[in-house]
């Protein structure tokens, strides 16, 4: 028996709240310890229509059920009137792989635990003061990465900036109900020298934030980076922080930001960074005093979608919400 | 909307017959003309409980949607009594990305794709006389690739052999319907000895094949191997035989018979192979007379599971099946 989820059902399980902090963190945890098996991402591009479908798939030992994740973005979409992104998850039994569930989420459990990662990397990587936020870029995961900063910081100001000043319009209505004061900024860089955490959302494929512009005690969460080709920040930037920290090496290796430092000849290949999941375990390994420079590089992760998945189904099941087919 | 189609529905669409043979054709040859997007396998091995997952997806230029496909080979599920195989495909469309269809088969359909690749191997490669076939191993696969083998050529007897001689007392039961004088053969050998073409549907580690027991004019179909670790014929076999035909070198090089050849400095790596889509598009590529030994090693690959997918989808449209969600 699978039990088929729809989009409706789960939106009543699962909302961007503080419930779900330690649900991720337990993922990247899990990946720490290195009890998980995660492979590569497949990737698939259909070049003709500007869009790509991911894959991700995480085992977590010990665990009852795992997930497989379909993502896709389309970025032409817009322009027939709908949303780029698009997915499913899929969560089989781990004992015999039989498919419990099929969860037709459209990419919005997805679009959820990136921006719990985002609370996640502030919460152990920015400075326990930070009470203002910049952010880069002004589509869906600009709005909830500035949300899950008020999970864990006491955010009262948002600094926004995008290349398209009309969408930055559309973006700081949209972001009213949080209730923040709202500045948009000029340039990147005025962005950065007045917030105390920085998130770059964008698809960016030349860096938007430069070296000179760092200041002591910044912490930037780069999640937009999820491609090889895509790059946020100056690569020297990973150099000149006092922690870099990957929510998976192997992956911003090769699609994240550290992948254009090392191209660059920037940081070698071989240094072994602590990543995020390390810090959650042992607080000590991240940011030492105020002035310390973090930088969180989130690739996205499919431990992230096995929690998110398993605790989604759970709650469905425990409101008898889906269709058993 | 997405189209939920179950079993039921999918198992009144598509039987293994002979109108599939041309739908998987052309997905073969639009690998070897080099139209297709087709990404490395995902594979996710949860050791604990001796399974497997893989998926594969295909982009075929040109057509207006894609599949991903979930497979699970669970090892030890039937002593639960329940099958090892498992899975599922998705129907994407190729312009937005949207879930056209999730098409709940249990693997039916990878059963299915893959019997039709044996049909087609033997089609373009073994011998028009070809009478005598030999089958290695007793599972599902064993079955189906005999009754594929009948589709392309007056098969009148089937040879076999199995490890498990419980199986094959099972076994020949199981495959009375196909009408054919069955003889179980006492070793590998003796069987390769009696046919004109054989079929090995084994996941063995090791080669039941052994280079000198190859004569003049045989065919073989590997089709067990889709794994690092799988091997079912002696490597020399690849240097020895007239025509080597993958069905994705990029995969069985991987995962197929020739990485073991490779492995074994039997053949280089550079060597590029004629695809099985290669001899399908100019049969000249292929077998020049009767004595010439062919070998074709199949993989599985994602491009049979676009073309099945998009056919079922299709069909079960037309006749009004699945659920709209």
């Amino acid at each position: 028996m699978t039990i088929i989820l729809q989009s409706d059902d789960i939106k009543k399980c699962v909302q961007l709240n503080k419930e779900l902090i330690p649900i991720i963190e337990d993922a990247f945890k899990s990946l720490a310890k290195g009890n998980t098996i995660m492979p590569p991402i497949l990737r698939l591009d259909v070049h003709k229509y500007n869009g790509e479908t991911d894959v991700k798939a995480a085992y977590i030992e010990g665990l009852d059920s795992y997930a497989i994740k379909v993502a896709s973005g389309f970025f032409d979409n817009p322009k027939l009137g709908i949303p780029s992104s698009n997915g499913m998850m899929i969560l089989l039994d781990s004992q015999t792989g039989v498919i419990k569930s099929v969860l037709l989420d459209k990419g919005y459990l997805t679009d959820v635990r990136t921006a719990i990662a985002g609370s996640i990397a502030a919460k152990y990587l920015s400075n326990l003061e930070s009470t203002k936020a910049g952010i880069i870029g002004a589509g869906l995961q600009a709005r909830l990465q500035l949300e899950a900063l008020k999970l864990v910081r006491p955010i009262d100001t948002a600094f926004v900036w995008s290349r398209n000043a009309t969408k930055v319009e559309k973006f700081v209505k949209e972001i009213e109900y949080l209730n923040l004061k709202i500045e948009i900024c000029k340039s990147p860089e005025e962005l950065i020298t007045k917030s105390d955490i920085v998130v770059t959302t964008t698809p960016s494929k030349s860096p938007l934030i430069k070296s000179d512009w760092i200041k002591k005690g910044l912490h930037i969460t780069a999640m937009g980076s999820d491609a090889e080709e895509k790059n946020e920040l100056d690569p020297n930037i990973l150099k000149k922080c006092d922690y870099y920290i990957p929510d998976s090496q192997s992956q911003t290796a090769v699609l994240g930001e550290l992948h254009h430092a090392i191209e660059n000849n920037i940081l070698p290949s071989k240094v072994k960074f602590k990543e995020l999941g390390d810090i959650i375990l042992d607080l000590s390994l991240g940011r030492k005093n105020n002035d310390d420079i973090t930088i969180c590089d989130l690739t996205g992760t499919g431990v992230q979608d096995t929690a998110i998945a398993r605790y989604t189904f759970d709650l469905a099941m425990s409101k008898n919400l889906g269709t058993k087919v």
